[in-house]
């Protein structure tokens, strides 16, 4: 996006005022432990990438990694980016040869994308150890790769690996790379904090010195750089923003902060705060507000258990517990949340808990879009049951789902139920070879669209565990009359003996949470049965999810 | 601890040169959804912070909540500090009351918590929607507080809540509360960013002007300030790094970074940074290296899935994809690592030697009493068997007695087990009229002595849930032969559904914890069957009890 640096306002310390977000989940991101993208996954990524409006997408290496390179293929055919540009990630060429038949580099440039980021050592140490060339030989090769790319007309960006470290090491070295590199034309030079050891102070004084001895050589504008932060301080987010406030105009990042070790920079986290703490305008028009939905739809994607407790995009990045101040908050929530969290696209939620009066149960009712203002009785009902359940160890706080179920059953009649219990039989058998078998059978009333009986079964499945056995034998009986049940799937099951109590012989609270790929919601049970709770968690999370289903609600 | 301030060398910029870590994981970090600690659990998270070496262990809110209460009577009684002190939080006293006089105030003193914590207003506009006072009864509520708290032999904080926006909102008065409270006495006074909207530019430069005009009335050493940093913008680390660079010597956080909304700052990379990279000594001798090790055993205690990618703590922290630079890395790891990862007790993982692994069982096994270093052959097996059940989910750091049986098993041809399972049997029934019952049927070997069989029983047993009777049948079975089994009690069961799995069909983690009224200890259980997974843990439960009361072994 253009605009001014925000640092010096109307006169831009960088040409053009140009100022890039660029995104490396599908690349540098891809390194996290136990996340493995297929090439449809990477496709829908960069779209919603594009729907964000991040300016690069750095999508993979083609040439290195087969599967990138098939993703390169299929995106210059199927992908029709709204604003980014496609990124080829690489290395500059090989020592002692040149760019224009380098077969490494050639297969960048098959690619068909836009733009190449070349990855370049700036510290002397990793010259010698891990490339084994001379400090001539490593400036050769970024110049010619940058050059050579250019007359390919590709933008080309170099990211600078281990640039602290070298800076610190070497600071003529380190710098004469970053010249090299931006006088070949490279559209900017990114800094790597490839180790992730450093603090803002740091980046700072890094950025502030390289700048200095830069601009002591080339023209101001011609200082273009970057900055690619990993979070092995927990101080990503920071040092990408002590970066942009020491000059930098251009950010990487990942979704969600996904990376090696601790992880890469969250990009969502700076663009977040490079919008609402620095007053610049990183994101088209309308991109804010999408980002907490294309965290969570990402984090699908990736198959990660979102992060309930990310800045900003989290689930509880906004939750408040309500207890003596909801009162307060319900005046005035600006003193409570540090954005308005509808910025980006979240939402403030107040916990319902044991402390909950009757403002904070108002409060929770019109997030779901349920006014309780105007009925006072009802308001009443539904505290005074809240704390009762709350007291006997049920937990709404977490179970959204299980909470409005309570509130429609209180000024509506209810939610229909799709079917009522009967009886269960749960047994685990462990045989004498010490194999374990679990079977449940379930008997049931099958309900039809007003909540009347309409049908009779007896399902009966076996699973790893008791739980999964229930489940199984309540969706075999449901299935013929529910084809939708097949969409619901669990997404998390937590069992916590409650506080105070003793051991095997205490009450049980069970939380599942249940997904139909649009959304996600938790129920909870409480019972002295482990069995028991499940159940009730489990029965409500369907009747929620088959309700949630049905055009006719929502 | 005592060490110079970083930034002024040997010329501190605050009083004494007294540095605190202060960690509020029971009280702040105890907000945060979900989490829920029983008295117990505080107790045990309070021993492993006081061994780390923090130097304050805020507990929660005596008089207010009243399991804190119980707590801190409980702390008195039982807890015996090597380093800490222990402060009860709570509120500055009524608007036009006295301390002396308020009851909240009272129950503070109650605590026998040698510190208080007290929250004051900074900020005006809470001033007057909170509290709903004036700008100069807020000061005398807090000048009173303090000073009670010192007629009465306590440390006491002030934590100015909201303090960044208070001081953004009219910086004179919230640099007047600060004042107030350091000349009544207050040991420091702690800058809360509450909302957590504020990234270190901000802190820098709050910070920095606000000792500027402190400094123009008081005495430089008077002037002691701290830090409460919360999550929302990702910065919560680097602001409270900032804060000390600008003359703090106050640092708060929780473990792990628990927390309500985005969390707190995570206090092990708070402290890790501060040892680390602003080369101050924080913890005493011998603490940072137990940084990983107490990391995951306060979460295992939470029940909370530990942070894989938690910065220094978490187990893939200092994780690499050996890829290209395999050799590199194996050559010269200080080139890949930010910090040696044995600094803070933690692996690198491409290169867990055998080693590593054999020097830390080593090491625990010396704990138990048990000398393995001349026994190699037995380390190996040991390290190997036990890299192969955690690498199945198995958890021995939060489960000692297993641990223990495991080495015993291997060295000493194993503990007699008193039985030897057969099959059982569980059945959960819930019948037409809701009643749930759970029945148990284990058929068994008992042994003698030496673990020869000496008989063989069949008993059932009925329980509240399908656990509880699988310990009951248990007990009926063994009773006649094993008397002492009536002082084992179960103090704790936890379940844990293994991260990166789906929902119920998934690999279950039981943790069970008994007690024989003089110790206790805890038993892993891990199977896809919840069942099989406790049962597992409760026979080893029992059969380490048992041991354990024979008069012949300790």
């Amino acid at each position: 996006m253009t605009q001014p640096d925000p640092q010096t306002g109307s006169d831009p310390a960088n040409s053009g005022g140009d100022f890039h977000v660029f995104d490396t989940t599908l690349r540098d991101g891809a390194q996290m432990e136990g996340l493995r993208y297929s090439v449809a996954d990477k496709l829908a990524v960069a779209e919603l990438l594009d729907e964000l409006g991040v300016d690069y997408i750095e999508g993979g290496w083609p040439g290195a990694i087969p599967s990138d390179t098939e993703f390169f293929a299929r995106a210059a055919e199927e992908l029709n980016f709204k604003h980014a540009k496609l990124v080829a990630f690489g290395m500059t060429r090989r020592a002692h040869s040149s760019a224009a038949e380098d077969p490494g580099f050639q297969a960048l440039l098959d690619s068909r994308a836009p733009v190449l980021c070349l990855v370049a050592k700036s510290d002397m140490r990793h010259v010698e150890q891990a490339l084994k060339t001379t400090a001539e030989e490593n400036l050769a090769m970024i110049a010619d790769s940058v050059r050579t790319g250019r007359e390919h007309d590709r933008q080309v960006f170099i990211d600078c690996e281990h640039f602290f470290d070298g800076f610190r090491h070497d600071p003529e070295y380190a710098t004469l790379v970053v010249r090299t590199a931006l006088e070949a034309g490279a559209e900017a030079v990114v800094l790597c904090d490839t180790n992730g050891g450093r603090i803002p102070s740091d980046i700072t004084e890094a950025v502030t010195e390289l700048r200095r001895r830069l601009e002591a050589v080339l023209p101001r504008e011609r200082v273009r750089l970057g900055m690619h932060a990993q979070n092995d301080t927990g101080c990503a987010v920071a040092n990408t923003l002590a970066a942009v406030q020491a000059g930098v105009m251009h950010v990487q990042g990942t979704a969600n902060g996904y990376g090696e070790r601790p992880g890469n920079a969250n990009l969502f986290s700076v663009i977040a705060n490079l919008e609402t703490k620095l007053g610049m305008k990183v994101l088209p028009d309308g991109g804010l507000e999408q980002l907490t939905r294309i965290s969570h739809a990402i984090a699908e994607i990736a198959n990660m258990i979102p992060d309930e407790h990310a800045p900003y995009t989290g689930h509880a990045a906004f939750a408040h517990k309500a207890g003596i101040h909801a009162s307060a908050i319900k005046a005035d929530p600006a003193l409570y949340n540090h954005v308005d969290p509808t910025v980006v696209g979240n939402d403030m939620r107040i916990l319902v808990t044991e402390m909950a009066g009757r403002a904070s149960v108002e409060l929770k009712g019109r997030e779901l879009g349920i006014d309780l203002s105007g009925d006072k009785e009802a308001l009443d009902r539904i505290t005074k049951r809240v704390k009762e359940l709350e007291s006997k160890g049920w937990s709404f706080e977490a179970a959204d789902a299980s909470f409005e179920l309570l509130v429609r059953d209180e000024v509506e009649g209810g939610l229909p139920r799709p079917f009522k219990l009967d009886t269960y039989r749960v047994i685990v058998d462990h045989d004498p070879n010490g194999a374990t078998v679990a079977e449940a059978t379930v008997r049931l009333d099958i309900n039809g669209e007003h909540g009347e009986a309409v049908e009779h079964r007896i399902a009966t499945a076996q699973g790893n565990g008791p739980v999964n056995a229930l489940d199984a034998a309540l969706r075999s009986a449901l299935a013929a009359r529910h084809p939708r049940l097949a969409e619901l799937t669990l997404s998390d099951f937590k069992v916590r003996i409650l506080a105070g109590s003793k051991g095997t012989d205490a009450v049980t609270r069970v939380l599942i949470s249940m997904s139909d790929g649009e959304a996600e919601w938790t129920t909870v049970g409480v019972a002295p049965n482990l069995i028991e709770a499940s159940w009730n968690a489990l029965a409500d999370g369907l009747a929620y999810g088959l309700n949630r289903r049905k055009p006719s609600k929502s």
